[in-house]
């Protein structure tokens, strides 16, 4: 038996939110509403911003609207909430019946409170991995030399290298288009066991009408690398038509054609193909940075290496700040606070296409690298990682598939922050989204239920300290906010950035990078 | 124990679409697909192109890949499949355990074999109302006396209708930010008992700045009717920004201006409110169709009072001909052979806005009641209705609100046909949806499976009998397609359609309309 309170936006005007992945057990969740009702209703001030997690075990997790934040002494013993779990609901049949109270402490922190939860309790999907087994790769590349063929583009190979290694679990291969269907309007996949899998993004292999004649009436076609390789087969495959224009609209909420990922789509062929695939080799790119590229199940397995109880990843596409170290410090601060002994951090780059004004992949790793040699991040607790995933720029329906590749790697807490993977619009006239449509979305996903949302806060320079610190809006002329693009001119211009904004070594390689491009 | 077959797409290229509500019968299911997989193995000649639904009570319910329309002989002995449902997953405890052989007859017909559900295992959601008790108005109305108030459009006074009387249940009012997030997202709401209600089409009321300075820091406002009569009260609102191309993109899967509804939500203010609404009279039309405008509530009683033991519903904008009579005689008499004694037809025009080329609502309800008058459908078992929702044109968003409209008004059945709620593309260039893309999301929807969609057979107009007929390939020149635009260049020319074609005195109101225009 478990309590959480994490934090929530709006309550009590909305109701959906607070609802992660209850089932079946309405007696007691009713029981906890009156509690916290009440409570509310003798404790007016209260902030009105949190909810309580209720976990009996993996499979019955309810959360219902609660409170946060008061002051210390505000909780009188009368108002302290008392969760009685009925046995009347199915839900409960085989768990232990339990009277709980959250024991508040006197000093309620104004984060979420939380007690520890043990990892084994947080189950990740089955990996499924695509690859062949080496012992049949002779064979299937002999196969592959008697199918019609279809040469792929860059970010089909970072795709094909996703389905590989299992990031997409449980996709058996580029959808098929009840997949498809199912994740441009579900964002989810129903199991054969009934379950629901999160999907958000599209992953479809676009080809044109001479490939589609070749392929017509075919059960098996080799997939070639841009280099003419055969690097792939799909069987079974089904051939559907590629609607561009409600494909976009439905993954970016525009159809503009100069969004890059949008751009890329129109630019491709006019049918989509799915089926299983099978891929002949690991896929490596032979650039000095495949030891970073861990797959799903060898992350899983340094995580064991490294006796890890929980792991909490920050993916990123951007160079690390002492603003971000500050946050994933701070994370796993509460993971210790929880009772984690070991939390292990995973920075995790993504590694493949990103737009023309975003930094390398090889400078944000050299960076990053810098970091944990200068000791910003504690590099026995950290984990520095590539996602061989292309970025979509689709915000709110993309951070849902930042998150989910993650469980699949075993990861069961995720940073979010403001407007992930947005960008702003093609017009150039404002954001493409709303900057927390995207932690809302991700916390209310289909599918996503096991994977526990950590708060991203917002850090910038203190200039009192001159470090990097959590910004307290009470001082707010004390801070100064540095934005990407501050930094990209900060560092273009080789100028040094106010002391303490990042380590000195790390700034040194974006400096090199951007006199490097002149 | 029942076993239904009912026709699905593209097996076995397929999972997801397979499993409408399948919840912890893997051992049976992995029993079924093996058990259909050594049938197919042994009769490759078998069209694949069916699915076997296994109900074992309302809770558990399975589909698995199947087969469909075998000649009749070509079930042998040995590859009759069997269902082992074993009792070793914990959703058979307490279900009697069961050994069935489907039996299928000699001769499977083409279209699905099915038997009987009794309707009481059918549970339709709770019925959420939003009508002031007579009592109260008096009071309630003196209340929005001092209250700020918002004039809203007609469209608007449509939703606040369908809101009224739960057709949009759970929805307690127009939309706040999380639930229109959810909706636009996933095209579903999470439900405080962990339970997901289908909801796919915003409902959210736009106001605009200035309206907006007019609430910022209130509690409740009124809703005035564009006549300006109070007609009901928004309570604990929320606003929220609107950017409307994202909402269209993910709505109807482009952003095009032109696009009816679309042209709506540009031209709308740039906030959206959701909250708590309280409607304070029955929305009446004034226009002698009110009649026809049975509420979910009055429509269960009437199902009650006529003894119906099924309710089916077709959903339509269009005058009926005799195909389309064909068609829902066609499905009554399906539910006849499942055992219903008494199926119960819901004839259901939309009575909110369409496109300007729809026929009008008075129009398509005189026409429909020449078609009961003349006895084309048995008046003593149909039931003509008015769906007070606008339409949306949102094809497979949008065939979902129709579908989860009609579970809360009581219905079991829902007939769905080609490009459901699609319309030709606003840039003239080909129609906006795949055609069979709203019956394959219709099927695979969260929060809909409680509903049966039946399938839509194509009728046209046979030569050979001078009658409309459900179209038999194999005598393709036998038939004669009547589209709704060439039905409306007959009747607009005061042409007489072929025999057999509609009723002539539903004709005639068709081509007395298409006079009166001119």
């Amino acid at each position: 038996m478990l309590i959480h309170l994490t934090g929530t936006k709006h309550w009590p005007s909305h109701r959906p939110q607070t609802l992660r992945h209850p089932t079946s057990v309405s007696a007691a969740r009713i029981s906890c509403i009156s509690s916290y009702k009440s409570l509310l209703a003798s404790s007016p001030a209260l902030p009105h911003r949190s909810a309580v997690v209720v976990s009996i075990n993996t499979h019955s997790i309810m959360t219902v609207p609660a409170f946060t934040a008061p002051a210390p002494g505000l909780l009188s013993a009368t108002a302290r909430p008392t969760l009685s779990l009925s046995p009347s609901s199915s839900a409960f049949r085989g768990a232990p019946l339990a009277r709980v109270s959250p024991r508040l402490p006197a000093h309620v922190a104004p984060r979420a409170q939380v007690r520890a939860t043990a990892v084994s309790q947080v189950a990740v999907d089955d990996l499924v991995e695509l690859l062949v087994p080496e012992s049949q790769r002779p064979a299937k590349h002999t196969e592959a030399e008697g199918l019609p063929s279809v040469a792929v583009s860059d970010i089909d190979m970072q795709w094909i290298h996703v389905l590989s290694e299992g990031w997409a679990s449980p996709l058996r291969g580029f959808m098929r288009e009840q997949e498809y269907l199912q994740c441009l309007h579900f964002n989810s996949l129903r199991q054969p066991d009934g379950s629901v899998a999160n999907m958000s993004v599209p992953i479809a292999l676009a080809i044109n009408d001479e490939q589609k004649k070749e392929l017509d009436g075919k059960n098996a076609f080799a997939l070639k690398s841009p280099e003419g390789k055969v690097v792939a087969i799909l069987r079974n495959f089904e051939i559907y038509e590629h609607n561009k224009e409600e494909r976009c609209a439905r993954t970016f909420g525009l159809t503009d054609e100069r969004h890059p990922y949008a751009e890329i789509i129109y630019n491709s062929g006019d049918y989509l193909v799915g089926g299983d695939l099978e891929v002949l080799e690991p896929i490596k790119y032979g650039d000095g940075l495949d030891e970073f590229r861990l797959s799903p199940r060898q992350l899983r397995e340094e995580y064991k290496n490294r006796n890890a109880d929980a792991v909490f990843v920050f993916q990123l596409r951007n160079p690390i700040h002492n603003g971000h170290a500050l946050l994933m410090t701070s994370c796993r601060e509460e993971l210790i606070s929880r009772g984690f002994k070991n939390p292990i951090l995973l920075v995790h780059q993504i590694g493949g296409k990103v737009k023309g004004d975003d930094i390398p992949l090889e400078v944000r790793i050299a960076q990053n690298k810098r970091v944990l040699a200068e000791g910003v991040l504690d590099p026995k607790s950290t984990l520095l990682g590539i996602f061989p995933s292309p970025m979509l720029y689709a915000g709110p329906t993309e951070v849902q598939w930042h998150a989910k590749a993650r469980m699949n790697a075993g990861c069961q807490y995720y940073i979010v922050g403001r407007d992930p993977a947005g960008m702003k619009h093609p017009n150039g006239e404002r954001d493409m989204f709303d900057p927390w449509h995207g932690k809302s979305v991700l916390s209310m996903a289909p599918g996503l239920e096991k994977l526990e949302i950590l708060p991203f806060r917002v850090a910038a320079y203190d200039k009192t300290t001159s470090k990097m610190s959590f910004f307290d809006p009470s001082r707010l002329d004390d801070f100064e906010f540095i934005s990407g693009t501050k930094m990209r001119k900060f560092a273009a211009a080789g100028d040094t950035p106010p002391d303490g904004f990042m380590a000195p070594t790390a700034w040194k390689v974006l400096v090199d990078y951007y006199a490097s491009k002149k």
